[in-house]
């Protein structure tokens, strides 16, 4: 079965050591593929140095800032790499900033955030890994973080 | 990148000519990565021969007659390949029974398969690609059968 050896690519974005079992939920964030009709492969439950991990690679596509923050926050030990022209033009780590604003919803739907008021979500970051928030207006940790995400 | 080739496998499944962006639906239908813990990986709009398509990998499983059925109803054009050995042992396209029972809810609320009785859904196959099915007891077709798998 040669035509299934995924091969190097040329421009796009790797996410690797993702939390084994969370592919789906980034390609979920990333709008995949309902938005997007670029090559995608997934590796679910492959091993790493650390047990075991999902990769997801993305072609001619890079993330945006918002995309990071969100993959930050249901996989923190994720890394990005960047590649163009078939090199690592940059590698990193996930990392979430100390506030993230508009990403999540808050947990409490009396917060002044579910209002319908014009305020965005906005949660102070308590912990980078395992991801913690708390929010800014109420002071609610949301427990289920990925079922938040806006 | 080399860790991310994606070899070929000893045992296992290969579902190709998945219809393109259907691939995340597949894995769904086959319960990944809730209830499994073996390695995936998955290649979501490929070029194929007939134009793009997903291909999903699965390793040390084969699948049965029933989930076979599920693909089919979301990608008529699929083919199964069993893996044993590095091996091709087997390759089918597949291909709805005459009758799907206990597979697709019916989408008539009032249909007697919908109504606590110790009735399973039961649907004719009148077309199978583009799949079309319909109720044995109602008549009804359902129009979003992914929706309404069980």
């Amino acid at each position: 079965m040669k035509e299934l050896k995924i091969q190097p690519i040329e421009n796009g974005t790797v996410i690797d050591h993702i939390a084994a079992g969370n592919a789906i939920k980034v390609l979920h964030i990333l709008d995949i593929p309902k938005g997007h009709s670029s090559i995608v492969s997934v590796a679910i439950n492959v091993k790493g140095h650390l047990g075991k991990k999902d990769i997801v690679k993305i072609e001619n596509r890079e993330l945006d800032p918002r995309e990071v923050n969100k993959i930050a926050l249901i996989s923190p030990k994720a890394t990005i790499n960047i590649i163009r022209g078939f090199e690592v033009a940059d590698k990193f780590k996930v990392k979430l900033p100390k506030e993230i604003i508009g990403i999540v919803r808050c947990s409490n739907p009396t917060c002044i955030s579910n209002a319908n008021e014009p305020v965005k979500s906005r949660f102070k970051v308590i912990s980078q890994d395992p991801s913690k928030i708390q929010c800014y207006y109420c002071e609610r940790e949301p427990d289920d973080i990925v079922k938040r995400i806006i």
